[in-house]
């Protein structure tokens, strides 16, 4: 890796944030046979499923698919996706399931992927999601150097289930990581014991365990979609909390986590409130001695090291609040395919909005947190990044602009503010 | 009212969170007899409860109400209480139950204050909550110029019984709000139709319908502490959002929600993101017109006349945020007689937090849209003041400082960034 405030080189954009999948029919020789009865089912429901989307949103489909219909095809083509991650300076990426956010027509068997939580039946969850990383093996190796696939592992239906599943997917070319449920419904908390074998099995493949926004507690919404818009983030990130404070990060020192497409705007409050929690508090007095041995750093701590956050298309103001948030831990994402996310404007978005950041900030928050979370094949990316990667000259950046040292420790004003220093 | 930015006005302070309730023994004369025998099972368990309370954490419970022995008794002795409150400069308060937050003694029958939630036969819930509101009432109408009693009603447990209850409250000296579970669990929730005659009641009662932070989704975390610490601020507020992306605001114009002790850091944030989505969102072209028809007004523009954020002992940051999060709509309060907040300090504290501030934003936040939120006794509160209350000068303030015009509304950064204006 060269100089990271180069004025010339070209950046290595990691997208941290994509979807992919076949057509849910074309499923069907990746699935087992046994379940080949219920996906009959599921295929039909599925299109019932775009004829009422477009009944509801007809116009916007039509106009969303017609002015995209090639780049949309890159959803389970390797080539056509090359070439349109080319078009958009997208040197690699981190590829999730469910290819189409519209009609929901790239969906894994049963639902495996964004919805997997949904699943009551182990059988169709396990069989769902190996279908779709099955799949997901054969269309990273095309290009592995690219691609960064996130397999599918449903941990609540079954955890020996799970651990024989990761650990055949270790070492798989392209595969860095897997996607477990949102919510854990009515089985034990990711926070508890019930999972560790889980942690310890994606520590050793170094595989990051993700979720990505999708679930939320529709039950409590009726059809009120700004509840939902509301409450997604949580119920995306809650897992993180469970992780970080009952310790596993102390526990399994290699596990890392990312939390995907639920923006970052979020993480410093929860950081400076939690920080304090555990640095400095006179209000958990109460609690006596029930914060003692929970975990060994400040939460903030573990931020880039075992913590990322895949932030997807960030906004200004989170690109403002960068340090703040975690200058070493956030990863700028296009949603590529879904429409809302920067695709296939996504040129036109950086050159908007990262014209007041640093050159050294961009590398991080657009490729290197990446590249470090999922270590990542830097030559690889440099030589597509050179051929195709946006340059501080066109995203109108200026040269000379530099990040103060300490900037992200000194974003954390309540470090100095309260005094933190771990307490228990 | 005299001017807001007088230099020698004292503070009218009204703690828009304090607490108060009979040791639990005591409800008994308050109680259905039918209820008595399960009465003396639940007192029994209180006991036990303090009992296992002592043995965690002996050493903080011996100091802390060693050090506040008679102040602790305000928690039912009205002359006690009116003292404490004038040694601690406030003049007015909101009362909620539960006044013993260290070891549960003070709690009505079968918890029916902040673990209303908890209880699972309507009849424990509604009679141990009309318990402690016989008790309320006789309490506030004591000195009702500065008391506001929030009753205890347990809507999920029968909309009929509760508007009738909130029909019996209607009016009764020093009552001006109720408090309902903060969840509603496997009832159903909060913004769908099935309230609508409990929300109607209580706009046309004037009663502020509240949710103070205690309950969480607690089998979520074991005994980890911080995981609770975490949550507990969304499951408190989460009413709020119910409440007004379901549009009860604009269904009943008159009703008022305050939600108590989560803090405020939270608020601008949603703000933010919701008036964006409802103001200026591409981002959710796809859900086509689900938004529409959902509310009248941007999100940020129900609060400081619908809804109102009982902040407590802010922090000097959320105290730096007040434009941001609403300067018409945060209430300052102490939290009275629980050991998290301010009392017995409460002078000390506001004069090391408020130093900055400019007078009239300080009236705002310590008095003013409190009594704006409950309609308070300004002619009585203001001879209290005059008495008891802190001055400008006594907080080390410039009387020189003024709040910007527009300070709210500036600070709303989204407002012009976005160029927010209602779409639906």
């Amino acid at each position: 890796m060269s100089d990271i405030t180069s004025p010339t080189d070209p950046y290595i954009v990691v997208s941290s944030d994509t979807h992919a999948g076949l057509n849910c029919e074309e499923y069907r020789p990746y699935l087992d046979s046994s379940l080949h009865e219920e996906f009959d089912q599921y295929v039909a429901e599925r299109h019932e499923h775009r004829r009422i989307a477009e009944e509801i949103n007809a116009d916007f489909i039509a106009e969303w698919e017609g002015d995209n219909a090639e780049g949309l095809k890159g959803a389970y083509d390797p080539d056509i996706r090359d070439k349109t991650l080319d078009a958009d300076g997208i040197s690699g990426e981190v590829i999730f399931a469910d290819g189409d956010a519209v009609t929901g027509q790239e969906s894994p068997p049963f639902g495996a992927g964004l919805a997997a939580g949904q699943i009551t039946d182990p059988k169709k969850a396990f069989g769902g999601a190996r279908a779709h990383n099955r799949w997901l093996e054969e269309f990273c190796a095309t290009n592995p150097a690219r691609r960064a696939g996130v397999a599918l592992v449903p941990i609540t239906h079954g955890v020996e289930e799970s651990v024989k599943e990761i650990e055949a997917l270790a070492g798989k070319p392209g595969i860095k990581g897997i996607m477990v449920p949102t919510m854990w419904h009515g089985f034990p908390a990711y926070g508890s014991g019930h999972y560790d074998k889980v942690w310890a099995a994606c520590a050793e493949a170094g595989l990051v365990v993700h979720t990505h926004s999708g679930e939320a507690d529709f039950e409590s919404y009726g059809d009120n979609v700004a509840m939902y818009i509301r409450e997604v983030p949580f119920w995306t990130h809650r897992i993180l909390w469970q992780l970080l404070f009952s310790g596993k990060f102390d526990q399994f020192p290699e596990l890392k986590y990312a939390v995907v497409e639920c923006g970052s705007f979020w993480v410093g409050d929860i950081l400076w409130k939690a920080d304090v929690n555990f640095g400095a508090s006179n209000k958990i007095k109460k609690m006596g001695s029930r914060m003692k041995g929970l975990i060994s750093r400040l939460p903030s701590e573990y931020f880039g090291t075992n913590v990322f956050i895949g932030a997807s298309t960030m906004s200004k103001e989170e690109i403002r609040r960068r340090q703040v948030n975690g200058i070493d831990a956030l990863m700028w994402g296009t949603d590529y395919p879904h429409p809302e996310g920067s695709w296939p404007n996504t040129k036109e978005r950086l050159e908007n909005d990262f014209r007041d950041v640093s050159i050294e900030d961009t590398r991080r928050l657009l490729g290197l947190n990446a590249i470090d979370c999922y270590d990542l094949d830097v030559a690889g990316l440099t030589e597509v990044a050179n051929r195709i990667g946006p340059t501080p000259e066109s995203l109108h950046q200026d040269p000379n602009l530099r990040t103060p040292d300490n900037a992200q420790r000194d974003a954390r004003w309540w470090l100095d503010e309260y005094g933190c220093k771990m307490q228990y």
